[in-house]
């Protein structure tokens, strides 16, 4: 094989933005093999746009024709999971959008039966992996440069989406279209990128609003503590409610900080000593002539790295890596198996806010679906 | 009266530095009509440095000399309340240092014994209430600029101190010499700081990390989720370990955003429409244009506000205005009443660490003080 042909999943948004990227040439070693969707109007336009390509409206006639090495899925949350699976038994690849699926059972379920097929490419569209500056900040704590972590802290809110947004698709921000708000559909990006880089947390408190100021039955509000089980801890804000939104991200290790604003900036402080030692060796004599008199340039130096945006790229790029994967083993950016921490953490925020208690993870898998469930049914 | 004579109870650090700054004319109206250490090396040097000055061991034998007309109380923190109503009782006004007392309930004594005494100057050292920044930023939010409040958060890890520090004083960062660490110590300016521009919580829950980065048993670690209790929440961390601290206070409004960096600099973003305008009247394809089109100035006007440093000042800047008030009425800067607020906050942070539970406000002040008196006696 020299090309994969990839079955698109959904012609909406998404699906139409990767159609579109392979019928202008922009992603490497992958065509359009076919596009499914179960909306007979999104037939029309896929004939009209990509005549030569078949169309079919239920994936798994898609999976047994023949057509398709390979499948992204552009569809609900809900769905991720099966289609992937469905696919993986019929031995073709599969990428899943992300989030992986609403709730880690069902991510489990995936993942368990993509482990018995190794020869095959699982993967997740986490395209924000791919980000030079998060590759970067992930390699400045991977080398050990700023230390043990101590403390996360990032405050997320440029996730910014009008009432008009929500009422355009009847799905949308609901408990059984979505099975959740900003942090199925929004945070997901950064709550992988989160664990990518700083690890898993081992508890998690979190205080969400619902429909605060959207007219919405899920979150547009998330507070979180994650306690990493060590003595480190952190703070993880979204929200899809202000328009003047704030990304910033602050990670303080025993050597070092680094704080990143706007995903475009890293400011990185490497102390001359571990603080501990300079703990244990100072005075609050030395404290005071420390802060009163010199610089912060005696205790540390500091590095400004500074990113063009790379809006766009981001999606060719693991189109691409997963058609690498496939074709000659290039090792994947975002592992499918990888999806279920970020879907852990935002079913652990979501039992959490509902408990309104300290959740540990792994969380307790039927508990949370028992509780979606509620809230499913609730729309009913 | 034209001048206040000062009794001014323990002549450590700030005692010392308050008897200074009148000794040097610095301080308007204010005289030091005695001092009062119950450490009889401290005799020696008040006598050296201030010898007309008279000298007590025992403060109550200074309240009743007659040699006083106010008193600030310079000593640990669980005496405050109680030298405060000595005084009262004596017609003395009385100046508490920060914190109003350890826990609310010996502060509730005081609040309430001074109500009895309309005519009496009941003030506490809230010193950062002077600094024009944070009056500015109250004054801001109180002409509702940025309107109704819906998220604070504020990271303010700057109170570093190093392990030399805490061992100088072995009653220092103990529960039964300070009652606490950070939030009894350092963060009480900001918690009240917070409360007097963006009110008070209902809500709180915290995570507090005890001896994590020092040897001591009280918290050096504590990261905290407020809730306004009308949809507003807001975050509060602090740390006395971080020697590259983060001072940055963000609060989101319906109508605009004040960020606060290092004390020093507003940056604030008023919106031309309020943002549930904005959410109400824009689709989808609005807000794509407005994103990746315009640049911010198409929906808010920024400003930025730049003040000095004006560290020291300040608590001259409190002593005149208590000076003031008791000799022609001048409204306190921070009357002493106010002072509960952030002990009540402090508690509240305390507590809901201690159970793992979200604690409502005012707290089950009985509740505290059991759970204080465990760790005091654990000390022992």
């Amino acid at each position: 094989m020299s090309t994969v042909k990839l079955g698109i999943i959904g012609l909406g948004q998404q699906g139409g933005a990767y159609a579109n990227f392979i019928k202008e040439g922009r992603i490497r070693n992958i065509e359009i093999g076919a596009i499914c969707d179960i909306d007979a109007a999104k037939q029309e336009r896929a004939q009209s746009e990509y005549p030569e390509v078949p169309f079919y409206q239920n994936y798994i006639e898609m999976l047994d024709s023949g057509n398709v090495d390979a499948i992204v899925t552009c569809v609900p949350h809900y769905l991720h999971p099966e289609m992937g699976i469905e696919a993986l038994k019929r031995d073709i690849h599969a990428l899943l959008e992300k989030p992986a699926g609403v709730y880690t059972k069902q991510v489990r379920e995936i993942n368990e039966y993509a482990a018995t097929k190794p020869a095959l490419t699982y993967a997740i569209m986490f395209n924000q992996r791919t980000n030079p500056l998060y590759q970067k900040v992930k390699e400045i704590i991977d080398n050990g440069e700023i230390g043990a972590i101590r403390r996360t802290n990032w405050i997320i809110t440029t996730w910014w989406r009008p009432q008009g947004y929500y009422d355009a698709g009847s799905w949308r921000a609901t408990w059984d279209g979505e099975g959740g708000g900003v942090l199925v559909n929004q945070a997901p990006h950064q709550i992988d990128l989160l664990q990518w880089m700083c690890g898993m947390p081992e508890k998690v408190y979190t205080k969400a609003q619902y429909g605060y100021q959207r007219n919405i039955p899920v979150e547009d509000d998330v507070t979180t503590i994650v306690d990493y089980g060590n003595g480190a801890t952190g703070v993880f804000v979204t929200c899809t409610h202000d328009v003047m939104g704030t990304d910033r991200l602050e990670i303080l290790g025993d050597k070092g900080k680094i704080v990143v604003d706007d995903s475009k900036k890293i400011t990185l402080k490497r102390l001359h000593k571990p603080e501990r030692e300079m703990s244990n060796s100072m005075s609050m004599q030395d404290m005071m002539t420390l802060f009163r008199g010199k610089g912060p340039e005696a205790i540390y130096e500091e590095e400004i790295l500074e990113f063009d945006s790379v809006w766009g790229g981001q999606h060719l790029a693991v189109l691409e890596n997963f058609a690498a994967n496939i074709l000659d083993d290039t090792p994947l950016i975002a592992p499918g198996s990888d999806g279920i921490n970020g879907v852990e953490l935002a079913n652990a925020m979501h039992l959490s806010s509902w408990l309104n208690q300290e959740i540990n993870l792994p969380i307790d898998e039927e508990l949370y679906v028992r509780e979606l469930e509620k809230r499913r049914a609730s729309e009913k």
